[in-house]
């Protein structure tokens, strides 16, 4: 999950008032703002600072940040034709800062680098709603009603994310995270049958990769299966499903990132103590588990919260060997 | 689900610009939209057209309607002292409208009415959040960190909704929806210790009546066991889980309501009729399967496809006697 951000006096002081995509593409800003929450404390691994919205605004598709908003784009894609201005990443020449920034952080770090990338159902949410939605009403309804413009776009946006990740971890990252926050809005059928397919390809697409892939998404209990399907080394699990329920739906061999609830770490530290011991519990040791939150961490979370978060997380985990 | 609303022209003439809880106060008026649906359609029930904050506002809570936004309330509810702005509701001083509309309804109406009212979490949230929200950290922040107040407001808003909805069947309504929309956001453990008491208080507080209610929620795959538990005589299930997977969990004896995506309704009639009938495929004629959408009919749909919808509907019940 992205580490950086306004939960850190730091990361608000650097970027000020500037827009988020303009300082992605300055590659120093981009590796200092990936180190700030490595300073404060000993993370397992770095995750790079970026946007899902990068590989698309790198081939041109016009995104802007409109504030207390997120991401948005004037002219959304909605038909066959729309599609026609998407093109596959070129990341070299496309997207230089990101890989500039991977090089000086991989020599820089001793913590591994994950480098990740939006899963096409969520990036196709942007690019058909124009900007982040609530219910990907549109989304979801051109969807169903013209299956060959959605299979042309998470096609297309296949041929951008897969270049994306391969480019990242050429230039040094040593695993992934496939993000597909916004996927649980679908009924596991709409997912088998229009999803799945792009997902697999994806998948397909950097497996001769020798790093680890997580696959992400949110409020997705009942597309667990599904998502293991599709592909990816773990699966990330947020907290709406308990970690047990969670591995009996997906079998004791598969890894799952997760699942603490980001809003128990606005609590007292008791209250977030009880509730990490509980996800531990829940885990029971077992060497595939990834502990994480399961999703961002919330803007006006105590450092020190996190910082005694991460401590807590290495004192249990050295206990259970 | 509501079933009034922007898709009908006649709904939006009536409406014009003016503020939605303005309308809900003049009986006239919430009778005519209560009644719009029906006069379309040959649907099995009506629902009351109301809002969720109406019996909030009753008491004096101050929430207004910002356009493209919803209910706000420019002095949100976040600490004990806070929650003693609100008071107990006594339906006939505080929303005789409410009443005067069902009564009127009744005696207008051949199919029954069903009244509705918002659950404590999804009003809570509301209050803390001062308006919609997309995370509900704030709401969920305070239910982890100060447990006194959190209960203090779920009793308080237990002592508005249940003389709301005992005060809807004594002026007629025959059935009753407790709708908690946002409820999803919950982990199971959490829903538990800070939800389902208050819950269970509720269901106790209608028990007597002789009138079947409905538990609604949304994105609660996990939480179906433990709302089944608070109470309802039916569990409303939205599309994010299969209804054969959902019954499963409930087991046999449940009635559910649900669970077509609202959004297959903005696609080609053959698309709604394939995606309807798979959810009455599963459903497997079970007596106790009450057809409905997952939620509520968006702004964009064609009239004709909910129409045909509810006819395909009648013609399998008839089928399956």
């Amino acid at each position: 999950m992205r580490q950086a951000g306004r939960y850190l006096p730091e990361y608000r002081e650097l970027r000020g008032d500037r827009d988020i995509l303009e300082t992605i593409r300055i590659p120093d800003e981009a590796v200092e703002i990936t180190l700030q929450p490595l300073r404060r404390m000993p993370l397992d691994a770095a995750i790079l600072f970026s946007d899902i919205v990068v590989p698309l605004v790198a081939t041109g598709i016009a995104f802007r940040i409109e504030a207390g908003r997120g991401p948005v784009l004037d002219e959304p894609i909605r038909s066959l034709r729309d599609v026609d201005r998407l093109r596959p990443l070129e990341p070299e020449v496309d997207e230089p800062y990101t890989l500039e920034a991977i090089r000086a952080l991989v020599r820089e770090l001793e913590a591994p680098l994950i480098g990740f990338a939006g899963a096409p159902f969520t990036l196709a949410s942007y690019l058909i709603e124009g900007g982040p939605s609530r219910d990907h009403a549109t989304t979801k309804g051109l969807m169903f009603a013209d299956p060959p413009t959605w299979d042309a776009l998470m096609g297309a946006l296949v041929d951008v994310v897969v270049p994306h990740l391969r480019a990242q971890v050429e230039a040094g990252a040593s695993a992934l995270q496939v993000f597909d926050p916004w996927v649980g809005a679908l009924a596991p059928a709409a997912y088998r049958a229009n999803v799945l397919p792009h997902m697999q390809r994806l998948f397909d697409g950097i497996a001769d990769l020798a790093v680890p892939a997580i696959h992400f998404g949110v409020g997705t209990s009942e597309l667990l299966g599904l998502m293991r399907e599709a592909g990816g080394d773990a699966i990330g699990v947020d907290h709406r499903i308990s970690l047990d329920r969670a591995w009996e739906r997906l079998g004791p061999s598969t890894a799952i990132q997760g699942n603490l609830d980001p809003t128990v770490l606005l609590a007292p530290w008791d209250v977030v103590e009880r509730e990490a011991l509980d996800v531990l519990d829940r885990a029971g040791g077992r060497s595939g588990h990834v502990f994480n939150l399961g999703h961002g961490v919330l803007p006006d979370t105590p450092v020190e919260n996190l910082q005694r978060l991460v401590d807590l997380v290495h004192a249990r985990s050295e206990r259970d060997g």
